[in-house]
C-alpha cells in the first residue's frame, strides 16, 4: 500500500465517438495498484489465482484480482487472515483485490439455504456446516479480508426467472445495499488492516428493463464509488444481455467504475466494453486451462484433440507469451494426457496472458477510436477457427 | 548444444583427506551443460519434473535433470520425441539430460513380465499393452530420446533377495550391460539427433560383498565413461548400503563419475558423498512435496499439520528461496487443504531448492576440507527438529 495515494479515484481518460460514444478508458486509483481500464481481473477464490504464483500474475501485468467472500469464509476463515495481516500478505499479492460478497455463490453453490428479511442461513458445500450471511456480516468478512474494493451483499436471481420473483430479489437486494453501505460508513470505510476500501453497489433486475432501470435508479441514489452489474452471464443470450447492460449504464454515473461481474468471452467483453463497462471478472480463462482449453488469436483450441499430437510449434502461433516462446502444443497436450500438473499451469498462465493482451487491445483501441474496426478484425480472425475446430475434432 | 565443448569429460576438481579422503568435487562436462558434482538431479519422469517449469531449474541452479525411458517410451513414445527433435527440445530444457534405462521401472512398476535371454516382456501399467526390452531396444530409446547421458539397461534385483537370484540378475545384467555398449558403440555414441552421448554402466550385487565387487569388476572391464551403483535404496537399512557402496566404489576407476541410483535422504546423501559418490536422482523432494511434506534444516514437517495453522513464517526460516521470501506455513497449508496447484508448486520449489542448496554445501564443504564437520552440524540441526515434530504431530 503507498500511503501517499489516494484511497479511492476513478478518471475517465479517453472517450470513443461514434455509435460506441459510450465505450471509454479510464484509470483506476486503488490503495494498492493504479489500474487501466477496461480491465480484466482473474479470479483468485482461495487465495490463489489457480496453478499460478502471484509473481506470474504480476509478470503478466495483471495488478487487480478478484477473491470469494464465500470461499475463504469457509477455509480458512476471515479471522485468520486478518491475524495474517489481510488477503494480500496472506496470499503473497502485492497488487489490488477485489472481494465478491458471496451473494452469487450462497445462491448457487449451497444446498439448504434459507431466505430471511435478516439475511441467508446455508450450508457449506465443504462440510455441510451451517453459516449465515447478513449484508453486515458479509461486510465484516471483506473488511476482515481486506479488499480494495468491496461488494454490497446481493441476490442474484436464476435465469429465467419470473418477474415477480425478480422484483423480490431485487428489493430484497437494495435493502441489502442500504445496510451495507450503512456498515460500511460506520466502520469508517476502512479494513481490519487499516487501509481504505470502495464499495461497490450491484444491481440486478434479471432482463427485465423497468426493473434494470429501477436497480440502477436505487442504487445511484446511494452513492457508491463504483457499481456493478450483477445477474448476468447466468444462461441468457448475448443480446438479452447486451440489452441489459445498456439500460442499466444509461443511468449510472458516467464518473463512476461500472464492473460487469463473471463475464466473459472475449466476444462478450468486446460487447460490453462497447456499451460502457470498465471492469471484467470471469473463471473462463483459469477453468478452462485446467481443462486443456487455451484462447488462441485464431479461436479456442482443446489441446487434448487428436490433431495436435505431433504439432511442434506454439500453443499460440500469435503469442509472444513466456508459454508459446517455449512450448510446443504437442508438448502440452502430453503433459494434459499423463495427468502433470505444468499441463494446467502452462494452460492457466497463456490464457492469462491472452486476456490481458486482449484488454490491452481494447484499450488501444478506444484510444485511437477504432474499437469497431479492432472488435471486428479480432472476431473475424477468433471466429473462423472455432468453426475449423468444430469440423475437425476428432479427439 | 555447444559444438566447441568436448562431448564428456570428469574431472576432479577437490578430495577430502583424512577419513573421507575418498569423498571428491569433480566437473561434469555434456554436451547440453557443465555440471559441478556432487551433483543431485532432479526427476523429470514423464518429460517434466512435476509441478515445476524448465526455467524454474534453471533459476534455482539445475543443469542436468533426469527422464524415464519406461514412462517415455509408452507416453509419449521415443519416436515422437524424436521427430520433436529429441527430449531436450521436446521438454523445452535447455540444460542436460539424462535417461535412466527402464529397467527398474520395468522390475518394480509392471504386472506380468517374462525375462528372457534376450530381454525383458512387460505389460504397459497405463493401458495393459504388450512391450518387449532388449538392451538393444533399450539402447535405442535413449538414442531417440536424445539424453546426454544414458544408462545400460540392468535388473534390478528386490531387496531382500537370495543369493543365488541376485548371482542370476547379476549376471544377466553383465551381459545386457555388454550388448548395450556394442549397440552403443555401433551408433558411434550418439543421439538420433546427432550429438554424442556418454554411456553409463550399472553395477548390481544387491548386499552381498563378492557379488558387488564381482560387478564392479566386470563393468569397469567394459570402459564406461561412467559407472552407476544400482539396486540400492530399494529397502535395505543404511549401513548395509554404505557397506555395498564403500565395496563398488573400491573397485571403480578413480576418474570416472559415480552414480548413486535413486538416493536419497540428507542423510544418504551425505553418507554416499563421504564414500566416493559424484552424483544422485530421488524422487523424494519432488514427491513428498506433493504430500505437503517440505525440508527445513530443522527437518522435515508435513504443512498439513495443525500446528502450522497461524505459523505465519516461511516454511523453512532459514532459506531464501523465492516461496520462502514470500510465503507462509500458513499460507501453504491452506492451499493444500483448499487441494489448490499452487500448493504442491510451492512446495516442490521449496524442497528443490533445499537440496540444491545442500549439495552446494556439501561440494564447498569438500573444497575446505571439512566435509564431516559439514554432515555433523547439518544433521544434529536436521535430526533434533524431526524428533520434535514426530512428538507434537496431531494433524
Amino acid at each position: 500500500m503507498a500511503p501517499d495515494r489516494p484511497p479511492f479515484a476513478f478518471t475517465v481518460t479517453a472517450r470513443a465517438s461514434g455509435p460506441h460514444g459510450i465505450a471509454r478508458c479510464g484509470r483506476l486509483t486503488l490503495p494498492h495498484a493504479v489500474v487501466e481500464t477496461p480491465v480484466f481481473m482473474p479470479v483468485g477464490t482461495q487465495a490463489a489465482v489457480k496453478a499460478l504464483t502471484p509473481e506470474e500474475l504480476t509478470e503478466i501485468g495483471y495488478a487487480l484480482i478478484l477473491g470469494n467472500t464465500y470461499h475463504l469464509h469457509l477455509r480458512p476463515g476471515e479471522a485468520l487472515i486478518a491475524r495474517a495481516g489481510g488477503l494480500h500478505r496472506f496470499s503473497g499479492w502485492d497488487g489490488a483485490l477485489l472481494t465478491d460478497s458471496g451473494g452469487y455463490q450462497v445462491f448457487s453453490l449451497t444446498g439448504l439455504r434459507r431466505i430471511g428479511a435478516d439475511g441467508v442461513q446455508f450450508q457449506s458445500h465443504i462440510d455441510g456446516s451451517r453459516h449465515v450471511f447478513t449484508p453486515e456480516s458479509v461486510m465484516q468478512v471483506q473488511r476482515d479480508l481486506g479488499a480494495d474494493i468491496v461488494m454490497a451483499f446481493d441476490e442474484c436471481a436464476p435465469y429465467p426467472c419470473a418477474p415477480e420473483y425478480a422484483r423480490e430479489a431485487l428489493e430484497r437486494t437494495h435493502r441489502w445495499a442500504a445496510r451495507c453501505r450503512e456498515a460500511y460508513d460506520q466502520a469508517g470505510r476502512r479494513a481490519t488492516g487499516g487501509w481504505p476500501q470502495a464499495l461497490f453497489g450491484i444491481t440486478q433486475g434479471s432482463i427485465f428493463r423497468d426493473l434494470r432501470e429501477e436497480s440502477a435508479r436505487a442504487l445511484a441514489a446511494l452513492d457508491f464509488p463504483g457499481y456493478a452489474i450483477g445477474g448476468l452471464a447466468v444462461g441468457e443470450d448475448a443480446p438479452l444481455r447486451c440489452d441489459a447492460i445498456v439500460w442499466t449504464v444509461a443511468l449510472l454515473p458516467f464518473e463512476k467504475p461500472r464492473y460487469l461481474m463473471g463475464v466473459g468471452t472475449p466476444a462478450d467483453i468486446l460487447d460490453a466494453v462497447a456499451r460502457g463497462v470498465d471492469m471484467f471478472d470471469c473463471v473462463l480463462p483459469t477453468r478452462n486451462a485446467r481443462n486443456a482449453q487455451v484462447f488462441t488469436a485464431r479461436g479456442p483450441i482443446n489441446l487434448r484433440n487428436l490433431r495436435f499430437a505431433e504439432d511442434f510449434g506454439p500453443l499460440d502461433p500469435e503469442c509472444d507469451c513466456r508459454v508459446c516462446r517455449r512450448h510446443s502444443r504437442a508438448y502440452a497436450r502430453h503433459l494434459f494426457r499423463a495427468n502433470e500438473i505444468l499441463g494446467p499451469r502452462l494452460a492457466t498462465y497463456h490464457n492469462l496472458y491472452f486476456y490481458h493482451r486482449l484488454m490491452a487491445g481494447i484499450r488501444d483501441a478506444i484510444r485511437a477510436d477504432r474499437l469497431e474496426a479492432f472488435r471486428e478484425a479480432f472476431l473475424q480472425q477468433y471466429r473462423r477457427s472455432e468453426e475449423e475446430e468444430q469440423n475437425s475434432d476428432e479427439a
